[in-house]
Parts: structure tokens; sequence; C-alpha cells
């Protein structure tokens, strides 16, 4: 969580912000687990009575209230007033193979801060990792989301095969395809696309590349737009935040 | 270096990249140091005979044989002809905060992987970090060029205070000043104006933002213009790297 280390300078002038899973209304009293009390009491130093947000990914953002610590850990708190209506993040997936466990950290809370919508890590076949903990990367993500105001969680996949991934593939959903060995460059192919109601994937691949095989089947599929992001040779993280980033800056300058 | 741990698969389709100062001529012999003679005997398993590319920054990237590595440590390699004429990177600056050592690890990394020119960590009034160990940044960012196939190294300073910063800073050469209280969408911004002769630079803040005072200083400022990189509130190093991101991608779309 964003503050934890600076709490003296500015916690006064941002509201901490937790995410609890459930259905709300004005006035519900909410348990909260004891980790988030940890976080509230020792370490943001928060008594009972003192002003936090909460969301849970369905109604916005809460103003609420700590009604109490309790001795066992838990905590209780209670809703005051919606302050900031639901908005969804742009409908957008992430591919990638599964890497060096603080890698993924980084991709899950880099790409979570970007506003991507779902992570589906992908087992291709130069992948060098083959788990990925799924709970370990909500955490990250529930963490991320807290910290950068977006009002969802990114949902979290386990692990499938790219050959699973492609089939199941929705045909009206464009993937971009962050191919090493060239392709249109990004901005221009994403440019209208990555606005369209079905949303969009980005896949990028592992640091061996894709196998020929690979490339040739996923060239074949209707979906897929073959995309550059310059001459260097990108890390996997590096290339997925690029990527996101590129698309999702082009989204806020075509609004403009 | 990229390479470490897939040697197996790839190591005989992508060649090994060293970054060695100085000036070269074909025919050549350079000593290389003992963390690279580890490098290539140890971790990529490579004898004397085997080819390898070097790069000094200065000239492009040179093929190269292995002549032998000495018992102490060291090792000679020859240069046998120049296989890719130089290109510099684009004239970029990124202005940032220390952060804590992993994160600037990432930033330093992630940037040098874009293709940042020169890296200058910059002392606010909120940051949280006062030290920047240059060397080890330097480290990191050849590092970073070795793997990434750029043909230079981005310089970089020590850290100065951001007053000095701007005190010195030259009055052609654009500042993209990234504040997370809203501006000009990045994209909008840059258009046009990363392309100048005269370069650009991008300057993240730390977590606890600008203070008032800094905030209106760098308003004023002729050269700087405000950004916006959307509506989430992105880590110090997440939004380095959006933005820098988002310019390249402009770039390529630019040219192409």
């Amino acid at each position: 969580m964003f503050l934890k280390n600076k709490q003296n300078k500015i916690s006064n002038s941002i509201r901490i912000r937790l995410f609890v899973e459930g259905k709300y209304g004005k006035g519900c009293l909410l348990e909260i687990s004891e980790s988030q009390v940890h976080y509230l009491k020792n370490v943001m130093r928060l008594d009972a009575g003192k002003q936090i947000t909460v969301f849970n990914g369905l109604d916005g953002e809460w103003l609420a209230t700590i009604v109490n610590y309790e001795r066992k850990g838990c905590g209780t708190i209670k809703l005051l007033a919606l302050s900031k209506p639901y908005e969804a993040s742009p409908n957008c997936w992430l591919l990638f193979p599964p890497l060096r466990s603080l890698r993924t950290d980084y991709l899950v809370e880099k790409s979570t801060e970007i506003g991507v919508s779902k992570l589906i890590p992908v087992k291709t076949s130069y992948s060098q990792i083959s788990r990925f903990n799924v709970r370990r990367h909500r955490s990250n993500a529930i963490e991320a989301s807290e910290q950068c105001g977006r009002l969802d969680i990114p949902l979290i996949e386990p692990l499938l095969s790219l050959e699973d991934v492609l089939s199941m593939w929705p045909e009206s959903r464009i993937l971009f395809f962050c191919d090493e060995t060239g392709g249109e460059p990004i901005l221009k192919a994403s440019y209208g696309c990555a606005k369209s109601e079905s949303g969009f994937g980005v896949l990028v691949g592992p640091e061996g590349g894709f196998t020929i095989s690979e490339r040739i089947k996923l060239k074949k599929q209707p979906f897929v737009r073959v995309v550059s992001l310059g001459s260097f040779k990108l890390r996997t993280e590096t290339a997925a935040i690029a990527a996101l980033s590129a698309i999702f800056a082009s989204k806020d300058y075509n609004n403009s």
C-alpha cells in the first residue's frame, strides 16, 4: 500500500483506500481482515473514528469510518456515503508468460496501475517458468489497485497454454501480438481498435521469443494484429508495460 | 545479462553483446574485464574462438572473437568487422527522484531499454531518498544496454536539486512535467515536440508529489509542458516508463 512509508508527510492529504469484497449499502457495517487492521492501525496509525475509503469493484468508492478494532485482530468499518461512482477499467487483457518471481510481481503491479482488466498467464514453448501463483498475484493486484485509485481489481486467471487461450479467444476481440521480429507500429495498429466495444488483448512473449510454429499459428488467427514496439529487444515485462502505456495514452489522446 | 538463464535454448541464435569502452579499429585486440570473462566463460560457456559482439557507444557494433582467457581473470578479444553502424538513442533525458533501491534499479533498467539518453536523479522536497549510487546504476544501465541491443549507454548524472536542474536547463529543450493533478494528454503534448532537434526531457515526481511552490516554479519555466498520464495515480517508476513508452511509440507512429 502506497503510503506505508511516508505517513508523516502526506497521510493527511491522501485518503487511505481498502478493497473489501461484497455488496454494500449506505450505513452498512463491514468486517475488515486482520491484515487490513494491521495496515490501518499499526502502519498508518489511524484510530477508530478516522475516515478511509473502500471499494468493492461494483459500486464505486465509499467514504467509511473506522468503528473499532477487535482484540482478535479483525475490525469493523461503517459506510457513510458513495463518494465516487463506479467506472470500469478499459476492457483490456494482458497475456504474458510467467517470469521469475520479482519480475512477475512487477508486471502485475504495473499493468494493474496502467489499467488492465484481466491478466492471463500463458505457457509457451520457450517459457522458462511453468508456475503461476494466482493467489499471490491477486494480492499484488489488490494492493496496486488500492494505491492507484482504480475502482476495480483486474481478474487474474490461472496459467493456460497459448493454444488453449487462442482456441477460446472471442473472435471480435483484437489481440495485439507484440512481435520482436517486427510489425505495425503499435500506436498505428491500435488506433480506433483499442476503443472497440469488444475490447482488446496484448500478448508479449518470453525472453526466448516464440517458436516458428507459434508465430505461424498466431498470424493465422483472424483477430491477431502483429505489432512492433520499436527496434530494441525489450524484456518481457518492459514490453508489456510499454505496449499498454502506448495504447492507453493513445486512448486519452483520441478522447481529448 | 539477458541470456544468463536460457543458454541451452537460444544461445546459438542470439549473439552475446558486451560493452567495452575505448576507441576501436578493425583487428584491434581488446582486454576484457574479470567480470566479463566470468560471464562469457562460466555463465555463457563460450570457449576461446567463439564469436560475440561488442560496442563502445561510438562506432556501432563490432563482431569479435574471443582470443583467450588469462589465468588471472582477464581476457582478450579481437575485433573482426563493424557489423552495425552507430545510431544514437533519441535525445531524451529522464528526471526522477531516487527511490528505494530495487525500484530505482527497475527504473534505470526499463528506461534504458526504452531508449533514454540521460538519467538525472533530482532531489525534491518530498523525495524520501537522498542517496543515488551513480556507479551501481551505471552498471545497471550497461547491463540493460547490452541486453536490449542499443548501441550506446545512457549517461547517469549524480543527484542534483530540482532547483539546480531547472537553472541549468537548456531553454530550447522541452521538459514534459508529468503532473498527477492534470495536464495535456502526453501524446498530444509531445506530438512534434519530442522529435525536435534540441531533444526533450521527462520529469516524474516522488510518491508524495511536488510541493505547491515546486509546482509553481515548474509551471513558470518557458520550456515546461504540463502533461497528464491519465486518471490513475501511478507510482514514480510506473509514471516514468509509461511517459517514455507513450512518447517513443508516438515517434514510431509519426515516422511510419
